[in-house]
């Protein structure tokens, strides 16, 4: 623990010259979280095995681009960090950006991938979505609309979990009617856990090999798999052709607490 | 920024004497990208890890390279360049290439592997498709004839998509009519898109694992998307065995724009 | 078999002083190996190429921080080894990890890959699941459940199987009794092996591209092998999407066992 | 192109005494070619990354104990080259080898790796079929018999493309006749295609993952692509389960040529 | 061949002091080989970059740790050897080791991995099977019951072929006589092949993800060709869900003649 605070201590003093006022930076960031026509992706690295034979000292110096880089993005697009090692099979860390424009995501990327830092960096995995207007919502009962607007319960959600979804032709080949009501059912199966599990949807046709990205948040990973649960029960889940692969389960962490965890 | 235009003052200097006359390079480009009979080749590269280790100075001449490939083949074959880093999971950089002969294609690209800066690259994967003359338009609807004769907004379209599909036996054992009249709902469903996302097709089967490679390129990711999901919902869709896998997204660059983002 | 006794006393002089009682490390052990709401984590590992090059004493000094690591997290964990070189095909070792929360979890295995061994380890595959009480037991006929009370043999069962398994959409879309009168059946196949072979269940939806994960112990593979070929045959088992993939087959070892083995 | 002539000169001056009567090389050639019982193996390679890194003089040392050992095996095997470079996704060269015996190929391809330039060579794939007599046409019409013997028009075929293809367990349950009606249909859509697109088919239950590697070689791609889409129309293709995965596309190279192209 | 010669003799005055009586080794082979109850272990394997840059003198070293490790085991478990380079994709050698405990197996492999020339090897896959008494067998004809006691014919088998099988759900969930009607049908089309293509077969539920392992020695490629060509024929081939993936193909080889041919 003391070994890590000098570790901060050191960043602090190494960073102290690069930027100067990141109280400002990010002042989209709660549009660009919850606008519709905004662009989520999901970018997921691995350290690679130069990384860990790097001693602390240039790990230090490396890890202070990663945080200029995110720092001069942060005006730009919303950046969220994840820590996957340990959890996830493949990958350590997780970026979410949201951007108004996917070439600002790039951007970001680029210059992630050109810092010190990036050089250690391969890229395990990237998906695509886009936030939209809710599809089916406007046709439920006034009385499940009510029940959706039940906030989460506020405190930290330390866990996050991403799974990826494709539909079948035969789920697109239906009227909008018949979807809305498969819709509706599935979405009653989610109202017990409106409380504590936080949910965030991007649709992707096109963007990317899939149809949907779906985010949570909980800090209760069992009322976050009681969930699951109940979607694979419903009409709808018949439709669902993919279904993770990846499964991608990892923790938020601020972005000084992933330099402090990868310092050591 | 300054130092981009460093990196670009020390290319052009370095390159001044190796072509003269890149201005009737390309000659038949237009006709390359336009007319029927001409295969397109599609091959994304990824950068190894030794091209960030390289020193600027290093990395320039091996871009040099890069330029000098390029600027040699333009006058057979037509070539277009994408940058996938930050947007697609495991290539960095991808070529279009328009050629009379596949055999043409074949040349560049080996010169390209090598050349200085070909060492650094991996291939990821190479799709092959060839132009034809509109299968099933003669037979529409003369509305939808003109309709399509809608020609896309002028301007940069900076995002370029590129999904392969492969149809499933069942369809291409219907006889032609039923075909035809599913492709008429197919183009019905595109025609929205017409002026804001530009699409190109070449005809895989034998060539690759594939029977179509389908070229979109669109300034409004959005009406992309929107795009895709339209066609998602057609009959014919059922008939798709396979589309994406991989969907390739990324930004499209000219020659000099790639060499000084790479020489970074 | 001297030498291996001569890297044991090794061990025990280097690690004397790291810690010190041992004795009532892992005191929730039982509870988190019996009680439902448990968090299970399967971690496989290879060892990298750099780890065969390693003369004894590097090894030696690097087993002793994987001794260290398991040591400190065993009060908070239940921590159990397999060897699995030898037995499958791309992994070295398997840790079982039992938690009340995942991010414990989480932190022992960031430990463990930032130790001195862990630099040695090439993370294969990560399985999640949660321990619950039982889903359609208490439906089960009186002779039924009486049968299911038969204790498994005493003595050491050096065989460990992970086997996850993934059922269809319309497994879930079942109704409850229908679902319970098949488990009943499947249940039923499992009887003649309760004694030889000790099953542990985990359940995965949501927290992994899973289901469920199967663990079994047995010191008869004949007997397991049996049990197997007993519920293919069973009605449930035409609602299996996924069984295996991969088919996890180990040795159980103790930590010393192990460090012993590696360190040759 | 001088540089050329000038690696070629070197080659020569370099094995003029390694092997004195390439012209008696070979001498079963025809019959390996022509005659049924005979194994054919397509074997895919990749140069690795040192190959980039070596001098010319050093590869052009290398490249002489790939001809040295071609040379060698020719009296017992038939040999034949193609670059897939530029064309195929992972695979630079192939070898298709005709053997009596598939030991005398696995002697070839052993001498092969065990050579200085074979420690350069990654295996990418290997495919085994057997040629036997047609099975289908005895029973075909007189009519169909006389066109298929139709003769591909003499010259250079420079393009060759290798096809594997699995049927279902549907296709080999249906009786002899059914099946020998429906490669009636499929061998009347390859008419229109004799004089341009020479074909050849292996068998290869048992001997492969695979039922048959369907062989071509053209100068007229599409042709070819106009040919397996006639394919994929006729009734035979539904009991297709596999189609490429991979498709290899090359074109046929001398081993001087393929020699001179990688001394580069 | 005189080289050849020469490592021979080298091995042979290396190795003269490690073992004495090679004569009274692999006492129980014949009963392994031969009884039920028995686990058959295949372990295919690649060697690594670097033993093609080892020089011949080390090699012959770490090939001479190769014989002890083998010799040393031959006394508990029966080992063959065969030559996949070649003629298989991604291994270069394959084990099958029959042991009464699986443990014994991983022991061997666990020495096998530690050797001086284990270091070189990458472990491509291991299968798992059980061999038990004939299922179907007794309830067969009398006619087919003799005609199988067709004793392949003696004198060396050089090729020896593994396919791995799982079957359906729909296969496990049929009763024992529909069953054994069908294994009739599948036996009755093996007895042509008795006398050229031997058999043995291992039972993998649960020990793998596989429920077979089908083995074949034969001198005759072309008749173990028709022979499988001949099972895909019957129905039991419409429960086949899968069949190889791998196929392996390789050549029968003595210990001696592996270190030969790896020692070039």
């Amino acid at each position: 623990m003391t070994r890590l605070h000098v570790v901060a201590l050191v960043l602090s003093s190494v960073m102290v010259g690069l930027w100067l006022a990141p109280a400002h930076a990010g002042a989209d960031r709660e549009k660009l979280l919850n606008d519709p026509g905004v662009y989520g992706t999901f970018a997921a690295f691995a350290l690679n095995d130069e990384w860990a034979k790097q001693d602390p000292a240039t790990r230090i110096v490396r890890l202070t681009s990663l945080k200029g880089v995110v720092e001069q993005h942060r005006e730009h697009v919303a950046i969220d960090l994840y820590l996957l090692r340990g959890l996830s099979d493949q990958a350590d860390i997780l970026f979410r950006i949201h951007a108004a424009e996917l070439r600002e995501t790039q951007e970001f990327l680029l210059d992630l991938k050109s810092s010190q830092f990036g050089k250690h960096l391969k890229t395990v995995g990237i998906l695509h979505g886009l936030t939209k207007k809710p599809n089916y919502v406007p046709g439920f009962s006034d009385q499940m609309k009510a029940d959706l607007k039940t906030i989460s319960e506020p405190g930290q959600k330390p866990y996050a979990i991403v799974i990826p979804i494709r539909k079948s032709a035969e789920w697109w080949g239906m009227d909008q009617e018949k979807r809305a009501a498969m819709m509706q059912e599935h979405t009653a199966a989610t109202l017990p856990y409106l409380k504590t599990v936080k949910r965030k949807l991007y649709h992707s046709s096109g963007l990317d090999d899939l149809d949907f990205i779906t985010y949570f948040e909980t800090s209760k990973l069992e009322d976050f798999h009681s969930l699951v649960l109940s979607l694979e029960k419903v009409q709808e889940f018949h439709y669902v052709r993919r279904f993770g692969h990846p499964t991608i389960l990892g923790t938020m962490k601020s972005l000084d607490e992933v330099v402090e965890l990868l310092a050591q």
